[in-house]
């Protein structure tokens, strides 16, 4: 656990309180008002370098617990120890904090430890990056879709498999979460395969580089070739159903209203 | 099409554009900095009657045009006219406009009409009732989820039910939107039974009703007894997956970290 601000020693200010925070995509605009709130009233903020650093000037004058990748668990117990010392602690996350964010964490570690009953517990939902990658590309998520991380870390390659083969027999539009990185260099090219079983190769596939944050990138692509496109971790790949269509510059899943 | 306050002319302001808003689950706590300045900038609000009533003042001295439900055709017709006319003009959905909302439907009547290059559009993200309800219930939502509407005013049943079912043999913690309503009153049940032919009885099941706004009601039950609740068109059920758990008083999905 490495600090990035000096501690301001253990203030024990009666009953503790955790705030799971999402920040939204990354800009202030899109981050809400209830978030904004949270933070101000925490008097320390945790969460993974790159996320507490979205916030900048909202953690001057307060402590900061930043760590990096795959910390996650170190990063939770800190915050629930804190709480338990009495301070008001904000657990922040990209997006919204219960899509593959800390919510869950939290709330298990709470629960190990005993203290789900002596510390409070707020969840302030964000703007998840599904909503913000579609919304740069139009309108993909009118109709029913599924969320997958592409993220083995966690979850064995074959129950990531099974559901991308599930969800495109189904003909939901599929958001990929966690499509790429430098370790995770196979994975989406598998999905793209999967998928293909299945799905048209002229299906559209957005790709929303930063979504909502700035530098932005979007594209608009097809099943067959998307892979081309430059996905990294700050991606959400999203691909079409057999409705999706591409109308002009946008990307559209129409939801069937006869026009 | 039905107005609720008086025109205030036809003023031509140069070229048009329009704002399709998600105006989060509906307090304005979680709506968005950008929500509110696009609204702000409007000259006119184009909504369903109750989402444009969530607003209250902040459509004092906006021409308003609110429309009750089944009118979601006529009501983006009016915003792309109005724009056309070179109005500003913010089209707003209950939650993210871009699922189950009002973005699709400008996209493709601006398509149509080839409007899409002289209007300006752009679509303003926000909390959706999936993630406003997994907060209010803890973290169901940690882990790869499907989210169905199981209105089948647009959608043939068959292919509701085969996505049910889909998702359910996938292991996804599964979304409802739209559960049930007035004239919707069988389909929850033939969706528990759907579930329940690959899911254990015991699997937990979150109900929320009005999330996010004043009068929120939560329930945790499971996939056996949940219908018993008051699920209402207000209302989003969350059903878990395999792994999902009710810890205290939340329910969460874990996402395998290992604690």
């Amino acid at each position: 656990m490495q600090e990035d601000s000096p501690k301001r020693g253990n203030r024990s200010l009666g009953q503790g309180h955790i705030s799971i925070v999402g920040l939204g995509p990354g800009g202030p605009q899109d981050m809400t008002p209830r978030a904004t709130e949270a933070l101000a009233q925490a008097e320390v903020v945790v969460g993974y370098r790159p996320y507490v650093a979205l916030l900048g000037e909202m953690t001057t004058s307060k402590e900061v617990v930043a760590t990096g990748m795959t910390k996650e668990v170190e990063r939770c117990q800190e915050a629930v120890r804190r709480a338990a010392r009495g301070q008001k602690v904000a657990v922040v996350s990209s997006g919204d904090a219960g899509i593959y964010g800390m919510a869950g964490l939290v709330l298990q570690i709470l629960h190990q430890e005993g203290q789900d009953r002596t510390i409070e517990v707020e969840i302030v939902p964000g703007v998840t990056a599904a909503t913000a990658a579609a919304a740069a590309l139009g309108a993909p998520l009118m109709h029913d879709f599924a969320v997958i991380s592409l993220s083995d870390r966690l979850t064995p390659w074959e129950t990531i498999a099974r559901r991308l083969s599930l969800a495109a027999q189904g003909d939901f539009v599929i958001v990929l979460y966690n499509p790429k990185s430098q370790s995770r260099t196979w994975q989406l090219s598998r999905a793209q395969e999967i998928i293909l079983q299945y799905r048209s190769p002229a299906t559209p596939v957005g790709v929303v580089r930063r979504a909502g944050r700035p530098g932005q990138q979007v594209w608009i692509s097809d099943l067959a070739s998307f892979l081309s496109l430059p996905v990294d971790m700050l991606s959400t790949v999203i691909i079409g159903n057999s409705q999706t269509q591409i109308l002009g510059k946008w990307m559209v899943t129409p939801r069937g209203y006869e026009l």
